[in-house]
C-alpha cells in the first residue's frame, strides 16, 4: 500500500513540476504580449513595437501583404493608426495558446480585438517568438481579420 | 599559397555541403506542397488533405475562424468547395520560404492564388510542418486572404 501511495505522490509531484515548467516557459511570452497590449492602449506604438525582433529579417504577414523588417512593420502601423487623426482604439488579446517548438522557440496563437469608434475589428494571429540576446521577440507574425460584422 | 587555396577549396566545399543540406531538408516540404496543389487541381480534396496532420490537434486559422482537428478542417473545405456546384478552381503556391525551426519542425511561408470563374482569390499562408511517424505533415495553418481586387 505504502508503495502505491509513494508512487501516486511522485506522479502528482512530477505532473506538478511539468506544469510549473510549462507555465514558467510561457511567462515571458505572456509578459511580452501584456506589454504590447498596455503600450498600444497608451498610444505608445514604439512600446508595442518593442515586442518585435528589431531586424530586417522580421516578417509580418496579413491579408495578401508581406512586410519585411522592423522598420517597414513600424511604418505600416504608423501610417494606419497614427496618421491624420487615425485612432489606435482599445486592443485586447484572448484565447492564447503558447506552445514550445524548440529550445528558445515558441508558437503563439490567439485572438485579437480592436475597438474603434468607426467599428470594431477582430481576427486571429499566429506568432513565432524566439529568445534573442535582447530577450523574447516576435520574429514572424501572421495576422488575419474577420469580415466586418453586419450591423442589424 | 597552397594553404590559402586549400582553405578556399574547403570553405567552398563546406558552403556547398551546407546549401545541399538545406535543400535536402526542404525537399519533403516541397513535395508535400506539390502534392497538395496537384490534388486540389484534380478536385481530389482527400489528396489535398493528406498534407495535414490527421489529428484532433491540427489547427487551421483563417479570418476570425479557428478550425480544430483534421475532420473539421476537411468538412470546412468540403462545404466551401465541393457543395452545390461549388468549383475548386486552379490553385498555385508561390514565394515559398522554408525555414527549419528545430529538428523535424519547419516554418513554411508563402503566397496562394485560387483562380475561380466567379473571380480570383489570393493571400498568404504560414505553416508549421512537423515530421510525424507517417511523414511530414502540416500541424498548424494560418491562411489570410487579400481584399477582392476591384474591377476597373
Amino acid at each position: 500500500m505504502i508503495r502505491w501511495q509513494l508512487f501516486a505522490a511522485l506522479a502528482v509531484g512530477l505532473l506538478a513540476t511539468r506544469q510549473t515548467r510549462a507555465e514558467d516557459a510561457a511567462k515571458p511570452i505572456r509578459e511580452l504580449l501584456d506589454t504590447q497590449v498596455k503600450s498600444w492602449n497608451k498610444s505608445d506604438l514604439k512600446g508595442f513595437m518593442d515586442g518585435y525582433w528589431n531586424s530586417p529579417e522580421l516578417t509580418f504577414y496579413s491579408g495578401r501583404d508581406v512586410r519585411k523588417g522592423w522598420q517597414e512593420t513600424f511604418k505600416r502601423y504608423r501610417d494606419r493608426y497614427q496618421k491624420d487623426g487615425a485612432e489606435m482604439g482599445r486592443l485586447t488579446f484572448s484565447d492564447l495558446s503558447i506552445e514550445s517548438l524548440a529550445d528558445k522557440t515558441m508558437l503563439v496563437r490567439g485572438r485579437w480585438k480592436l475597438e474603434l469608434k468607426k467599428g470594431n475589428l477582430d481576427g486571429l494571429f499566429s506568432l513565432i517568438v524566439k529568445e534573442k540576446p535582447e530577450g523574447w521577440r516576435i520574429v514572424h507574425d501572421h495576422t488575419s481579420v474577420g469580415e466586418p460584422e453586419k450591423k442589424p
